[in-house]
């Protein structure tokens, strides 16, 4: 049987733990890895401070396959990331040739390539740059550690850069039901049947709808037939206690 | 000089950790305990297995003047985190009388109350109950350890019972600016600037708008002069560049 091939995020920055900002890379990166089938096991939001992102980072990629992190490789002062990575291999940071040649590419006939854009080309020594779509400047990878862009949509474009790179393990599949019962009437029947099901993880996710309580459940495993037969066995118990089956929210 | 007062978060949760629900908890969070001066260092993501919950909630409640957790605390079989605060603190899960009270309360005339509703009554032997305007089951705190509900809406009701509780240490003031400038462009500048105000903290933040690079320059400390001196200081940079300030998206 195919192992699991975990990951863990670091996702770095300030401004994620002041609430400035919103995180959404962490969504999205642990659909796309799921669907290659690697599982996010942990995350960790870490502040803009080189002690804590080395700490941080070399706990995560002894315990993990992969490491994927986001945030802190821009041009100015508080971008730290590339150096703090660099020091927790312990391994100086280099200009790479390959990254300038592409940043002076980029910015061709204009006198915009200055030092703190050329700041995007330094990586720790022996690093692999990972492309994308959007940018000139890159990500880069230092062994099973992914350092990725903190705006979404150049995050979300090295995370397709790198997908096709990654070992393949278990994927996950789910399937979804939703009822119009709260999750207090079907709590006892959702503890039997997990019972019966141990292969199949079942989830049950309250929501508020028009003032009252609706409930997903939720059947993961790499086994489509398992969690359909958990969820028709659910569908049965749900109209056993006189509730009735609703659409899925999507959020 | 005030002391600050530090928090970490832990949001529990194996529906984070897939994708499958964004967490807006975290962000909700900081904003308000930055309004009381309390300052979220630290964040983790960790899925619903009681070992790994309570290795981190021991972990943070050490190192950390508040520890908030959020999720886990419903009816169903998947809500493990009272049983493992209980395990973390080494402390039985008892069932509370005057949360039993409520929920007694809240279901009178119905017949709901039953067994798996009565577990939301259950909290590690001494804990405190956390009150929320939203529904009769209560969170509750461990020591310096706030544990709370996962539906953004009871979560925020449960953030707003807990505040006028804490202590409160140095409150971080803010001052934004945003240009038309590429954060290239003013990086030199701002490592300047960030080099004569050791006690402001300067982060920049770049954004897509309309195919092209905007910045936002954050200023942050307790002094709000020092960081509109900052900020002005800035603001004469960007003129200097040619640039102009622009407003300040809310994203």
């Amino acid at each position: 049987m195919t192992q699991p091939v975990t990951a863990a995020m670091m996702i770095i920055g300030n401004e994620i733990l002041s609430g400035r900002t919103q995180d959404t890379n962490l969504a999205y990166l642990a659909k796309r890895l799921n669907a290659v089938g690697v599982q996010v096991r942990e995350a960790r939001v870490v502040p803009d401070v080189e002690a804590t992102i080395v700490k941080t980072v070399n706990e995560l990629r002894e315990k993990y396959d992969y490491v994927f992190t986001s945030g802190g490789i821009g041009p100015t002062h508080d971008d730290i990331t590339s150096a703090s990575i660099a020091a927790a291999f312990g391994v100086p940071l280099v200009r790479d040739a390959e990254a300038v040649r592409r940043l002076e590419e980029a910015y061709r006939g204009t006198d915009k390539l200055n030092e703190a854009r050329l700041k995007m080309a330094d990586v720790p020594q022996g690093a692999a740059l990972i492309d994308n779509e959007v940018t000139a400047a890159p990500g880069f990878r230092m062994e099973n550690v992914y350092v990725m862009a903190g705006i979404p949509k150049i995050c979300q474009a090295m995370i397709e850069g790198i997908l096709p790179q990654l070992r393949s393990g278990v994927t996950i599949l789910s399937t979804s039901i939703s009822t119009n019962l709260a999750e207090g009437n079907i709590a006892a029947g959702l503890t039997d049947l997990q019972s019966r099901y141990l292969d199949v993880e079942i989830g049950s996710y309250p929501h508020f709808v028009d003032g009252g309580y609706r409930t997903t459940l939720v059947f993961r495993s790499p086994d489509a037939a398992r969690n359909d037969a958990a969820a028709a066995e659910l569908s049965t118990i749900v109209e056993s206690l006189g509730g009735e089956l609703i659409d899925t929210p999507t959020a």
